[in-house]
């Protein structure tokens, strides 16, 4: 028996070259929506509701009770409540509650594959990367890990994410993508001094003036907030 | 006084991202159309003619009396007269002719990089690295090196030329950019085992097929046809 089909697809521009259709796609922004919505449902949220406007944000927060989350420039966008720092929803708080999560990239990505046909949207970051890897072989569907970079540029942290899940479930995969190729080169040789490589990134260099160093840490460690993030009916919910 | 900036494109779909105006473009096609560009100027053909369509060569061909050029499939195209091999371009042929070749990915994306306003444009590839990187040292202005990539997807071997640019013009430049760092790692990473990791690329399983291994490992070969092709007026030419 043939083997399902995985591709690495690097910037939401490039999505539409790849046959979604039938397949679980993997939404990547690891600095730090992905691993926000990990970690809030880890910690007891009964959904993450992403949106990709702020006026959405707010009005489906008042909706729905929820609370309402989002930032531009490392502070709390005007109108909403939180941020989007995975340390801002410890159990205490957030457990049993809905977060609207207002982000740019990777929500945008999230839409666009619902678009294009996906089976299933997941999402993932370090903090749940066995969880995402779990899953992708239980299921032995096509995967898609698509890469929410960063207004549709390139970035190294949700390359290497996907070469993380790479490394693990590709004896389960039919790979021939240089773009996978190349995520799970770049995640092999720097696996062990990411935090020290992180620091070289521009999205580091966009956030470190916010004092996000800890958040941005966190963002690239593995298996700290160990849930599925599974989109249904527009939530993410706990899988 | 500030550097001038440096960026690297991973894929025609990303070119707009990107400032081109005031900027030195340098198309990356290396299987196989800048190779052949680079070895037919450096054996003395008089310009080259990119061209994107079958019928625009030919047409083109008529009226300048050139020679048409191009493939699909490892085969001559039906109403051309030559290949895609820089093999075919030796200087006992090509001396003082006109070559009219037809490509899809180099000259699509050559054709936009003039739409958004490129100072000027190059090409490059191995077979031309140090030109290349000696007329962008020389000429100080900001540089775009763009992947011409495989029906917009990202390639390898163009990224890999990339960062051979960028592993040796890196001190004249500003280059905040995670495509640049990617692109220098890999660079660095397979320059002493390229042979080797050409074969793991899907372009290579793509025309290897077609008997063209010793064509490519040609096309990833460093200054074996040392000239700066320069797009002026609609002709590449030696510069």
């Amino acid at each position: 028996m043939s083997k399902p089909v995985l591709h690495t697809v690097l910037s939401p521009r490039l999505l539409d070259i790849y046959d979604c259709s039938n397949s679980i796609v993997v939404i990547i922004d690891v600095f730090r929506a992905t691993s926000t919505i990990a970690t809030a449902l880890y910690n007891g949220a009964a959904r993450v509701i992403p949106v990709d406007a702020v006026d959405k944000c707010i009005q489906i927060g008042k909706v729905t009770g929820g609370i309402t989350a989002g930032e531009r420039d490392g502070k709390v966008i005007e109108g909403l409540a939180y941020g989007n720092s995975p340390a801002e929803y410890p159990r205490n708080f957030i457990e049993g509650k809905t977060l609207v999560l207002t982000t740019t990239n990777g929500t945008k990505l999230l839409h666009m594959a619902l678009q294009a046909g996906a089976a299933e949207v997941i999402t993932g970051s370090f903090p749940n990367l066995s969880a995402v890897c779990d899953y992708l072989v239980a299921q032995g569907k096509p995967v898609v890990l698509g890469c929410s970079g960063w207004k549709d540029k390139f970035n190294l942290e949700d390359t290497m994410f996907a070469g993380a899940v790479i490394s693990r479930v590709k004896n389960h995969f039919t790979i021939h993508c240089d773009s996978s190729l190349m995520a799970e080169e770049m995640y092999n040789k720097h696996k062990d001094d990411r935090l020290a490589f992180i620091r070289q990134l521009t999205h580091w260099h966009r956030l470190e003036k916010f004092g996000l160093e800890k958040d941005l840490e966190y963002c690239v460690t593995e298996d700290v907030a160990n849930v599925l993030p599974l989109f249904k009916n527009g939530d993410l919910i706990a899988g």
